[in-house]
């Protein structure tokens, strides 16, 4: 699950063909400007390696050391499903929010053992529970490739040719470097192609749960209190990470600060921001506006009215829709929040001004022309992707054929046609090095429910056939003459793929075994297949035009602009930082913390009914608490989806709380930073001490948080 | 509210222009072909004028006399908010829905005093609440007026011209009705204007509340179950007529049957269908299903998410939104249901094949030719709504300016221009013959609360500028250069015609007064109005050309096809029947009856909790029931939203059940009657009684059932 401030592309269905929708919407781009537009004091998402030790020091009188950095660094978790978390412990304890976590717990469910609501806490290292799928990568360290990227790219080529060769220059240095240092490498691109990183990381898939709380007590106040503050939710979950059958030792692993974050003082936060669009031209931002946020809201609504009114037929209905429909709601917020921001004429107003002022500036440079042809390229790159976008989310991105059956379906289909390729001219998914982390998530072998597979699937058909028109020729015959519902039945009752087995066996068959087997729904993906990649090679082809376009308007920026800047997050590694602190709303003072009083008061006035009940354990554990220790807290820290678990340490490097929400004004973050109203929100490292010992009596799992060892 | 079978349309947003919203995608048509299609045993919503005599002869050997009849038909009520009811005691006590009376329940609540949800009972006369602008409607007489409207069209006038003329002797013929009879006189139009006839109704405005049980006892099982069988729901509500500040006595009331429905028997049901298109052509349900319903769908679940999530905030928010809240959902079923059934290849290829036949059967008839040009002009006139549809919705339905005080501002402005002119030139809704009835609901105190009203309009203008395009000359004279949000929190806060007041001064002055106001939302509905009018000109002059073709189709049918047929719905007085008789389904067979012991098993299998959560006093007195009592049944009977409230009699004219809902398959009413699996599901009348005993212990108001007087 993509919850919250996890991830939020993933949330719409939780796996790469989603994730792939967003490519030609929320593209990756990057370089801040910071001598026209006056910074905010905190902003930032910064590389580590290229820290913001000025300006630190010049606001906070801090300095950045190397060790200092490297120690955070290392002891940062990246969460693949789309979160992010850290060593608190010597013997692999990781921590991170309970929505991230929430992806595993809901895999190991079972109709009888509902860890997703109920919680767990393992009293024994047997009793620790292992992952289906979960994926954990730790930044090891990050090498400029930058030069051997763009020597590789033929001079003067675009387009399509251009992409091919960076994709084969990108999957051969990949490969090269996972071959010699055995770690997982991926080069990332940085600053709208100015730039381009190899980033190495440990890769551990053996996780194991340790503890998580209730779900009503991550996610007190539940949707409507999503977004918003204050706040009391303790979103923390812990896993216990292993190799070769053992826990891991790490190096480095954070200490936990008992006291906690204290109002007014420097925090950093060390996390996975998912991504930023913070330097998109006016017409992609109008694109956004116009299409592609109305398009998804659409289809998020929809979603979350079809899995809430088939949630509340049966308590095994809920559980089994329950992380989706958290995820379409949280989305929502988010887009919703987007498209506001979009739609107000002086948000737009100041993008506007100041991309036309840029665009003044660079009238009298040398590179100037170059970048001006830069933003009319990247305006007809988006028309054409326009052009192509609906039916790219429908068949490309699979919205219209929403079921796990057809993603998995389709993935044995292109296995066996692209594996056969040379590394370099794959679909990206099939390359070598996303090859061990591919297998992990196709052979996963997480429950997927018939019921809920052809209640997905019939309103997706329902939606294609709506947004295609009932007489389009693919929609007639995905249809084959059946209407949606009793297609989708048909489709799931009669597939196979749903077996691990059998997908191995088709998998290690390649083509010729993929073909043999007559699948119904592996041949409604071949059926799909030829439009949706001659939908994707536009979209890619458009989007590397895009790039290059944004790279050169990148080199202009630096030349007119200087070098202090972050780039547009991308799901790596990033430190941002900022003080907490409380703000002003409506003429009244929202002070910086909340505790655990606050959350009884709220419950009260809420008459104690859902999402504001209270566990029993909560009730009945009360008079033990100290009701006036700290739970949740707000800061200054710029952060995204994504940022979801990140430890905020305090300059001791200590963890003082863990990321999990931003408020409702920090739905805006995704085009700029605001630091008046917007806020990040973190549970209290405090609180969670107070909670574990308290509540859930687990004293053993506290003192290894406080002492660092079991 | 209109909430499950109540009539469907108002559930948009319950007032007139949402009503108006559907007169373009579900046109008053008419005449049931029984020739060519194997006509069903129990099909029909049948005129009181023309009852199916024959046909209950023949299946049920029951002869029904005039006397009957006429007793049912002055038994039967309308509620103008969308629903259906009848006498039931000689001292003017009306049976309904609680979902049929929940608009009236949530207009007399208030923060404190909360009667949809808690329910109520008078324990004496002067305790009875009297309702905000509830109007009721008992049918006198009905007269064919249709030779008198036919000569008052100019030969040879069509579309605009056509439509005036009728509109003109309409009003004329309202007019005098009105004034000869002191009645509530409308002209219907039936048979796709085939024919006119003038009803005649008794006006009631002095209408109070003497029972409701809870939300939670009458609508269980919530959305969930809505629209499912079996059920357990007390959808019921009593109120009293008044006039002169007395107890009406009826001379019509029907009979309590303490025994009830019973399984098998012939049942009748005798209420008022809002609408039905089961007539409607190729072309014209291609529009529905490509035009209407999706966009439809879009708008209800958009609402039903912002109305969700909004609710969720607080316990007030749940209150003010729970009434539009289920009215969204129930409409989003309902069209969700419609939906599957034209995109179902099967069902919409019976339809086109019978048209086919049809058409082939007109060319050797002497009206064929007319009646086939008629479908050509069908179909052009649908491509002409299908051009200005979009913004039809948004501006002249109003769906992009979604706030009771855009409506009333509307109503404010357009009253100004209208009165002046003659009666029979004016918009509709303007005429002398509805100018009681819309004074009654303009000038309703019911509350409308600010915070409600920002929330509802700042999402409608986003949902404007998605759909219309942010560069759109009028969006942006709508926005003023304001986001969405800050423009409808300016419009909401400035204006004062939530001041009922305010409004009967505006009203009262006329067009210089409401000048005069400069109110910011009536200077808004001035600005969208010069374009919503010319939007509903031309939707309405095309309606005229279908309705005219429809017409000459009409004729054709009844050379072809015969007499003995029923025209579409159109929230006036019909006669359905049918039997008490469970079905299959999956192989399983549903019984007729549910009872007691089944409400109690649902709850504890969902563990009691939400929306299957029994109210205290449900748990409290379960002992005192006998639990084999019946509670809810299915007929056969034909039935649709409008319906909701209906009594079920039997042979003797006793009431035996009040019709709440269909079952899921009967969603496909509107375009079709289905006995297989379709079910009209009925509180029971033994039932209601056993609860008012024992539950809630109000023997008196029992004893006034049974009795048929106080």
């Amino acid at each position: 699950m993509a919850g919250r401030f996890a991830l939020a592309p993933g949330a719409i269905s939780g796996t790469l063909s989603a994730f792939l929708m967003f490519r030609s919407s929320l593209a990756f781009l990057a370089v801040f400007s910071c001598a026209t537009i006056s910074a905010h004091a905190d902003e930032g998402m910064w590389l580590y390696s290229a820290p913001p030790r000025e300006q630190i020091k010049a606001t906070y009188g801090f300095e950045l050391t190397d060790a200092w950095l490297e120690h955070l660094m290392k002891a940062s978790v990246r969460f693949n499903s789309g979160g992010s978390g850290s060593f608190v412990s010597g013997d692999g304890l990781v921590i991170t929010n309970h929505h991230v976590g929430a992806d595993s717990l809901q895999k190991m469910g079972t109709a009888e053992k509902n860890y997703l609501r109920d919680g767990f806490y393992a009293q024994t290292p047997a009793d620790e529970v292992k992952c289906n799928d979960l994926e954990l990568n730790v930044l090891q360290s990050i090498e400029d490739v930058t030069a051997r990227v763009n020597a590789a790219i033929p001079v003067g080529a675009t387009g399509e040719a251009a992409a091919l060769a960076r994709r084969k220059i990108t999957a051969e240095i990949e490969k090269e470097s996972r071959e010699k240092t055995g770690l997982r490498s991926d080069v990332v691109t940085l600053y709208q192609g100015g730039q381009y990183h190899l980033y190495r990381f440990k890769r551990y898939t053996d996780i194991r749960l340790v503890f998580a709380p209730e779900m009503q007590a991550a996610f007190y106040g539940g949707d409507p209190d999503n977004f918003e503050y204050p706040r009391y939710c303790l979103d923390v979950c812990l896993f216990r990470v292993y190799e070769n059958g053992q826990p891991v030792k790490p190096e480095h692993y954070l200490k936990w600060s008992e006291r906690g974050a204290q109002d007014g003082e420097l925090t950093f936060v060390s996390g996975h921001p998912g991504r930023t669009s913070r330097l998109l031209t006016t017409p992609e931002l109008e694109y956004l506006r116009d299409v592609s946020f109305p398009a998804t809201l659409d289809l998020l609504k929809r979603r979350e009215v079809l899995l809430t009114a088939w949630s509340g037929r049966s308590q095994e209905n809920a559980r089994r829709a329950r992380d989706d429909l958290f995820s379409l709601q949280n989305s929502r917020k988010v887009r919703d929040g987007g498209q506001a921001a979009l739609q107000d004429p002086t948000f737009m107003g100041e993008k506007i001004a100041k991309e036309k002022s840029f665009k003044h500036q660079l009238a009298d440079q040398p590179e100037g022309k170059e970048a001006l042809a830069a933003f009319d390229r990247i305006a007809d790159a988006q028309k054409a992707i326009r052009a192509v976008a609906q039916r790219y989310r429908l068949l490309e991105s699979g919205l219209g054929l929403n079921a796990e059956s057809f993603r998995i379906a389709r993935e044995l289909l292109r296995a066996g046609d692209e594996h056969p390729k040379p590394n370099g001219e794959r679909l990206k998914e099939f390359t070598d090095a996303r090859r061990e982390s591919f297998e992990l998530e196709l052979f996963s072998d997480k429950p997927i429910y018939a019921d809920y597979e052809i209640l997905t699937l019939a309103d997706s058909l329902t939606d294609l056939v709506e947004q295609l028109g009932y007489h389009d020729p693919l929609v007639q015959r995905v249809l084959a003459g059946k209407s949606p519902r009793a297609r989708a039945a048909e489709l799931i009752n009669d597939t196979q793929v749903r077996d691990v087995a059998f997908r191995k066996q088709l998998y290690e068959g390649g083509a010729t075994a993929v073909t043999a087997a007559k699948d119904p729904m592996i041949e409604l993906a071949r059926l799909v297949d030829p439009e949706a990649r001659t939908l994707r090679k536009t979209v890619e082809a458009q989007d590397e035009i895009k790039q290059q376009a944004q790279a050169a308007i990148g080199r202009a920026r630096f030349a007119v602009e200087g070098t202090a800047n972050y780039p547009d997050a991308t799901f790596t590694l990033r430190l941002s930082y900022g003080a907490v602190k409380g703000y002003e709303e409506n003429g009244q003072h929202v002070p910086a913390m909340t505790n655990f009083a606050g959350l009884y008061a709220r419950s009260a006035e809420q008459n104690n009914q859902p999402p504001f009940d209270l566990p029993p354990r909560w009730v009945a554990r009360k008079a033990a608490l100290d009701l006036t220790t700290p739970f949740n807290f707000v800061s200054t820290a710029d952060i995204i989806g994504g940022n979801s678990g990140s430890p905020v340490v305090n300059r001791a490097g200590e963890f003082v709380g863990i990321i999990f929400d931003g408020n409702i004004y920090s739905l805006v973050a995704d085009f700029g930073y605001e630091d008046k109203l917007s806020r990040a929100l973190s549970v209290h490292s405090a609180g969670i001490l107070e909670a574990l010992r308290k509540i859930y009596e687990v004293p053993a799992l506290a003192d290894e948080l406080v002492k660092g060892h079991r």
